[in-house]
């Protein structure tokens, strides 16, 4: 029996994806290889072309290399029949909850306020910002990530709370569960992270509307996607004074463009999509054994629900 | 039967303290309140003028305001029957291990690099320094704040090793052991965490010799005591490129004087003593619960082995 085909749809630049074999299936890279849309049983990618997975008539499965699918489901014509895997990695879980820890505790610990004193050369003792224990950090959104993350930060003594579609259960923990839980949520959020997956329903959430219902002086990070994010609404927030600061992985354009005020705007971090970053060897193990599970007939772990998009 | 009698010795600007009553022991404040010295039962500082507890004929117990006690036994004078009880505090413990996990992911995650980055308004994608499980921390003496601090490192996915007087069990630590073990613990750490007490025997443990045994790159974060850190021999360290940089909370002169180059020194970042702050209201309780310890003839937890000097 000839071994299944993968097409490979990946920015030509990630050579260690693009030069890679398997030895469960015979790889055709888009764009280099030519190939029959009918011969191929599998895809992997970010951000396929809109169209394509419904171009290929005996697609089995669709791998995508990031926990975020929302570059597949964009895509109006997805075929809602062929399974869509995404990647769920301790690794990139721990890389991202590294990032949100870090820059909460920046925020927290008033480190950018000790890095200006320091190039003033001044000496300048400042307690901490509010008392750990009084310190709320929400998160909007809590799939792996947000778990990891949050089991952290509760053992750091931060007040932490969770708004999602179904109850989490986590000691420390304060679930808020769906749409009517969300005011409620924000008006006890001093530290709001943004880790939700991207969808029709969530696009745009970090909005005027948001940040007016959350405290006056509170601080949002957005590590999910820059369609969560209407900036000119964070830039008046700022403006304000009613949100303190951001910290921002992630836009509606990347890279994010040398005129976007963002960039020098007081009070906001920006980082270039760098949270978490998926691994040549972890992604090629994850599509091997996703293809070998469903070769055998099995469905492997993490098939999304394409109805809630995530 | 009359109150014992509690001599405070601390700054006059921590107003919470100077301010305090107890209802279990009268205050007396050094410097404002008159007393005779046969008077004082129990003493609270963090660091009591040489020769002052010798002078007090009838002190039943010392109590240091903070995790080390240096402040106390640097003096030669110290009456090692007198108990010392030293300040052992979870939320002073977290908010240390905060302080060091926030400076370890901020190099592990190159964010001064991206903070760079940002001020030229320069979209410059970089992977981690190493990959995390790659990443050798290492802490230079364990207990409450270092076992903190590693236990989340642990489970965010770095190497992390300890070294110390007796072996530490914990799991995913590589402990290290008396002072024989101390050059292979530095020659496999990358990010080295001061911790020790501050002893004859650690004093200036961070020098030239040490440095040399870390791997090149290897980077320092100070945040026990002043005392531990050979100044000159970190600047020497980080001239010559073997070190790449340093954070320092600590100082053999505080506040760290306007002239001293390590203010404007490359890759050195400098917080004015910060790491962890006691708060008033957690210190009265540890002063009066241990007052009432010793009163029922009993003795409370963390009293020191004057002769291990923690």
């Amino acid at each position: 029996m000839s071994k299944p085909t993968l097409l490979m749809i990946v920015s030509p630049k990630w050579k260690g994806l693009t030069e890679a074999t398997l030895d469960n299936a015979e790889v055709v890279l888009e764009g280099r290889d030519a190939y029959a849309p009918g011969d191929i049983d599998y895809v992997m990618s970010f951000t396929p072309p809109p169209g394509k997975i419904a171009s290929l008539p005996n697609v089995k499965a669709a791998f995508c290399l990031g926990a975020g699918v929302d570059g597949f489901l964009c895509d109006p014509d997805y075929p809602r029949q062929v399974p869509l895997v995404r990647f769920v990695d301790r690794t990139l879980s721990a890389e991202m909850a590294q990032y949100v820890l870090m820059h909460v505790l920046i925020q927290h610990r008033r480190q950018r306020f000790f890095d200006a004193a320091q190039r003033d050369g001044r000496w300048r003792q400042q307690t901490l910002l509010r008392r750990t224990e009084d310190t709320r950090i929400g998160f909007l959104g809590f799939g792996e990530i947000g778990s990891f993350a949050a089991r952290h930060l509760i053992d750091l003594g931060f007040d932490v709370a969770a708004f999602s579609r179904s109850t989490k259960q986590m000691p420390g923990l304060t679930s808020f569960a769906g749409d009517d839980a969300l005011p409620a949520f924000l008006a006890r959020t001093d530290i709001l992270i943004c880790l939700m997956a991207l969808t029709r329903k969530t696009a745009g959430i970090l909005n005027a509307k948001t940040f007016a219902a959350l405290p006056q002086g509170a601080f949002v990070i957005n590590v999910a996607r820059g369609g969560h994010l209407v900036e000119a609404d964070l830039i008046a927030a700022l403006d304000s004074g009613h949100l303190s600061g951001a910290v921002l992985d992630v836009f509606q354009e990347e890279p994010l463009p040398a005129a976007s005020p963002l960039w020098h705007h007081a009070n906001v971090t920006i980082t270039p999509h760098i949270a978490a970053v998926s691994q040549t060897g972890v992604v090629l193990k994850y599509v091997h054994d996703g293809i070998a599970a469903f070769e055998r007939g099995e469905r492997p772990a993490n098939i999304v629900d394409v109805d809630a998009a995530y």
